[in-house]
């Protein structure tokens, strides 16, 4: 069993970012919109912000307080679109209840959009074209499975979970790289059956759900899942101890796939449209 | 076995969407760009224009020779956005080489792209929120087995081909409907087994693949292909001879998803935004 290790290679292309940025003519300029005070959205956006400065790229985190109208959050956002100096717009969710989320990030521009969350580059990502940002989750999915040269066309990829932030983006972009996609969720029949037929297992589902002896021989185990357990444990969706065992490659929960996000986020934030 | 009546039940549709455009205070006009002298691009041409002649739909067709330019044709489809009077635009596919098709669907106003190819309403399409139009064939796939009460929930559907205008936007369809989703296609390993698997299973390959002793008992099989076998007779992906006996429901070629594609191209066209 192979560890795949989410916090080194996240550091490599930490540095690849920090390297390209360090030649680009104009320097990137990321702005990150916090809305109320969720202690975890802070925490994310503090992440963001210090992984930005790392690599070389300039942030700027706008807050406003759980108050701001829809309209106003809009206005932002438009001023944001329109001034060259911003080269990336990111809206931390979630947003308050009486802000509609779909009209906040529809209005971000897609050549800024770096959480590639915006119907034009979601909509170009399942035409097969080439969207202006991935979504940074699946992106750094696919970049962890590609420094440990994974196969993936051809391979039995099943994705649990259905989420716009990562289920549906990682079918579209294994999809595109030829694996054969199954894509399960709550109204799912005998999902053991189908984890069992995974090469590669994607699981997104943020609750204890891969067991041992559900997943195939030396398949490659993908857990995006992160929650505290009953003793306030960090863990994910994986029961590593007992499934790691008979996997090929396994990513751990801390240390896989969040630190991958970060990186794979940075490389969008990198780009200048 | 219970036959898929395709032909039947688009006549139903068609007469909902005829009642349903008697009392649209503006006519809707569709307006078709056909680019050279492909025969068989006449041929579907013609069938659009006459169903929508049958349902109170102002139709035009705007025909233009194979030289012309990218830019001309961009030019025509600014116009036909900006033209209050229409409110469908299709550019018939295939065009021509030196044009870019991307281009040229990425520039119809999603508010007037009937067939629901914009990266917009494909994007949409992808989140789970409403596009202005969902393609025709899926969603004319999706009339047809509503109309035999087949139930989707939580079934197990394979779709072959991963075509944008079939294959991936029937299977967003499908997860929407929260049936378990599986896309196979050239590089899928083991086709047959997967096929076994499906209660619902759509072919849109485009060749004979769906042979005797491969569907699971009383499976929904849907076949999208339409060709010419060696004699000249029009076929599909089923071996409906053989497949049939054995299947719960199942499309013919031609008479199934063919008319229903047409129905649902016409529903969409009966849109006013």
């Amino acid at each position: 069993m192979i560890l795949l290790d989410g916090k080194a290679v996240s550091q490599k292309i930490l540095e690849r970012v920090k390297a390209k940025v360090s030649t680009l003519a104009k320097v990137p300029h990321l702005v990150v919109i916090l809305v109320g005070d969720d202690a975890a959205s802070r925490v994310y956006v503090n992440n963001k912000k210090k992984a930005a400065e790392k690599v070389g790229i300039k942030s700027t985190v706008i807050e406003k307080n759980a108050g701001i109208s829809e309209e106003d959050l809009l206005t932002i956002i438009k001023d944001l679109n329109n001034d060259e100096d911003v080269t990336g717009i990111l809206v931390q969710l979630p947003l308050p209840e009486h802000i509609d989320k779909n009209k906040i990030v529809e209005s971000i521009s897609p050549k800024k959009d770096v959480d590639g969350f915006t119907p034009e580059n979601v909509g170009k990502l399942a035409i097969g074209l080439e969207p202006y940002f991935y979504p940074a989750t699946p992106q750094g999915i696919l970049m962890l499975l590609d420094e440990y040269k994974i196969p993936i066309e051809g391979a039995d990829a099943v994705v649990l979970g259905r989420s716009n932030i990562v289920g549906k983006p990682m079918a579209q972009m294994l999809l595109r790289r030829n694996a054969t996609v199954t894509i399960c969720h709550s109204y799912t029949k005998g999902v053991e059956d189908k984890i069992k037929t995974a090469d590669i297992l994607i699981s997104a589902v943020g609750k204890k759900i891969v067991r041992c002896k559900m997943v195939r021989n030396n398949s490659c185990v993908v857990d995006v899942g992160i929650f505290r357990d009953a003793n306030g444990k960090l863990t994910g969706d994986v029961d590593f101890d007992f499934v790691s065992p008979s996997c090929g490659y396994i990513s751990p929960v801390p240390g896989g796939v969040g630190p991958m996000t970060i990186a794979s986020l940075m490389y969008n934030a990198s780009k200048v449209y």
